[in-house]
């Protein structure tokens, strides 16, 4: 087949993938072509805003790193991330939501022991928090792990600052018995996203602020139920209805409750006013009946 | 706005574009956000397989270089460069196909006389081209700046050949006062299109073959008219039909027509059969009557 025009080239594109294998690749590459076309043919793309992209493409690739992921972002500023959370994750009632894995996450986090602080001494409101781990049922989660994470003070994550060395503010913990768990760190912030590559750039060009409502990420995996990606975000921050990623979701928002100089949770004394947070954590067990699910 | 579903979230991210002070820019955008969501959704895209995308598209980048882009090798491969291609080149009658740029394109070809050898005395059956530039009414037009560049006897292009540090098989001619150039150099040959890249991955996990019919470039510019991109494929390539990256149209497939050993048209000695290309060129008019434009 020859002298394509722009009707008939998507036919044989499509033609292409005729051998696929794979079932599931074959339709996604067949959805992928149908789609990609429509929009070129949509708006007409020129033959430079089409270098454009490429070169957008090429930069978003190799400004990425294994501390910084430039795809993870553009696919969240455009609503991508959250999209294929809200497919993959129609939640039964008791069930923690979920949001996106944020470009942050870094696997290998040192496990510490509960009550562990990891501050690791950076200034800041010092916040403790202790979380339950249960089924939608309200099994406790023995053993659940736990793997949090978030900004510090200034909005800025271990991965971002080159005066830090050592994973900071990030670690695993594993509940106890009781599907418990609870840890020391410092109140995190609202921040805007990594600005100053592609989707920075993106951001800019169309007058989008790059901010994030503050929160702690957590990873929540237990045996023999979905590992749950979520995070919590501050009561009152102003983002909370523009987030740069489309992240919040109502029960998600919780009290990073102000308390008075004095004694902690533990015994511990606190010269400042700290915070508390207090939250309970609901798996999804792995299979599920699927007349109890809903979309939410 | 919170609480985004896999419906309402469409929108939502359609409105963070509200503001955007291009209105092509957020022309794009907006069609962008749409069909990708709807891709999105039309395929149920698991968070494994979004894994799968992010991690091609970072290795997409991160394989490209100065003398390879994989980006425009994914365009290519998936039929969206000549979808662009015929969106953007309603050509008039007398004007010259047009087809792909491909990723061997290198800006900086050395300028040389008429006559000159591309070759630097590579190996391969000697090829004669010559050519003529004219405006599509016939006038020719002197002083055209004509970049070609093409493949060795095995398919590699100089910049694929870590042993040539000099452009090889590439350079850039100017028309003479009659419109007319011609050079020396060796028959190309079919070739793949490299495949040790997540373009290649991709061609091999959809069992498509990665070859490209016989051509040379050829990228003509002249004051007053558009910038002619094409090739001319080489008449009898088994790979006319199923060219990778859905190029080849009948107008620019030509004759390499084989001559016996004796002299060449310049009277130089050719102990061996070769080739001649003779081909004539149209350039279109930067403005032309829309009415006198049709689809091709």
């Amino acid at each position: 087949m020859r002298n394509f025009d722009e009707h008939n080239i998507t036919d044989a594109a499509l033609d292409r993938f005729r051998d696929t294998p794979d079932a599931r690749l074959k339709q996604i590459m067949t959805s992928l072509v149908q789609h990609l076309h429509d929009f070129v043919r949509d708006i007409e793309l020129t033959f430079e805003e089409w270098e454009l992209a490429i070169n957008f493409l090429t930069r978003t690739g190799q400004i990425s790193t294994n501390k910084r992921q430039e795809f993870i972002l553009l696919s969240d500023t455009l609503g991508v991330s959250m999209l294929i959370d809200a497919i993959n994750h129609r939640m039964p009632a008791g069930a923690t939501e979920t949001t996106v894995l944020g470009p942050f996450y870094v696997q290998e986090a040192p496990e510490l022991p509960n009550g562990s602080d990891l501050s690791q001494g950076l200034e800041g409101e010092p916040l403790y928090v202790e979380g339950s781990v249960e089924a939608a049922d309200g099994t406790r989660l023995a053993n659940a792990i736990i793997d949090v994470w978030h900004s510090d003070k200034d909005g800025y994550y271990d991965v971002q600052r080159p005066d830090l060395d050592e994973p900071t503010l990030r670690a695993r913990f594993r509940a106890n018995a009781d599907g418990r768990f609870r840890f020391w760190s410092i109140q995190p912030a609202s921040y805007p996203i990594p600005s100053d590559g592609p989707v920075g750039q993106m951001l800019a060009a169309t007058r989008r602020h790059p901010y994030r409502p503050a929160h702690v990420h957590f990873r929540i995996s237990a045996e023999g139920y979905e590992t749950l990606i979520t995070h919590v975000f501050v009561a009152g921050d102003r983002y909370l209805d523009s987030d740069a990623v489309f992240g919040v979701k109502d029960a998600l928002i919780s009290d990073f409750k102000r308390e008075a100089p004095g004694v902690g949770p533990d015994g511990r004394a606190i010269p400042t006013s700290w915070r508390r947070l207090t939250y309970r954590f609901g798996l999804k067990p792995l299979t599920v009946d699927p007349a109890a699910t809903t979309d939410h």
